[in-house]
């Protein structure tokens, strides 16, 4: 996993960022989501999950996001609309270190399904190291 | 079309808000693009789709969207990560108005067509009143 960086396509009017489904993006996008209002101090996700991929582009603002395999942990920051991140399935990710005005988009492959969560870091270790 | 009120999920990590495609987005999610560094008195959009549908979103900052059917035109403020607005096929849509800081998220029902987009305003009514 790396830092994609997506091409800008700007004239006079501004900037735009476009990414396919299935293309840009490794998978279909069957759910976004966006997290707004962040702690400086206070981390999210820190979970992992069973089959769901995402994709995390901090379009406004920065944060850092950290992905583990269960035996290598990564940090990444994302700090531009042009930067994304994918996370596969079976990875943890925890987000932190928001800057007060991020805003962070998740772009998932799946619907919402909680029982595609593993919310247990020891469960996790377990399922990835069996 | 109106704008609609998306659920703010909360709590003392920060907000989310969640868009399921197909169900609270009235189509499949193909392409996403994102619009910023735009400026305050310059207009963007100023077209119309043959067949694609877009839902149109000011994660960040503000902005104005005139749709218009080719008999009635109507102005809506995004100015919220919570509201979405859906912009249908055969509907000439400009954004305007934007906020220095704003970052608005399209959601798209295809891929990129360049052959889906009418850019001509003259062909637009002459579709819609055809």
């Amino acid at each position: 996993m790396s830092i994609k960086e997506h091409k800008i396509l700007g004239d006079h009017r501004g900037k735009l960022v476009a990414l396919e489904a299935g293309i840009d993006i490794p998978f279909e996008i069957k759910r976004i989501f966006y997290i707004f209002g962040t702690q400086v101090g206070v981390p999210r996700g820190q979970h992992s999950h069973h089959a769901i991929q995402q994709y995390l582009i901090a379009v406004n603002g920065s944060c850092k996001v950290t992905l583990d395999n269960g035996k290598v942990k990564q940090t990444y920051e994302l700090n531009h609309p042009s930067k994304g991140l994918f996370q596969d399935a079976l990875i943890w990710g925890e987000m932190h270190d928001f800057s007060e005005d991020c805003l962070l988009l998740v772009l998932a492959s799946e619907h919402y399904d909680e029982a595609d969560y593993i919310r247990d870091y020891d469960e996790f270790k377990k399922i990835v190291n069996a």
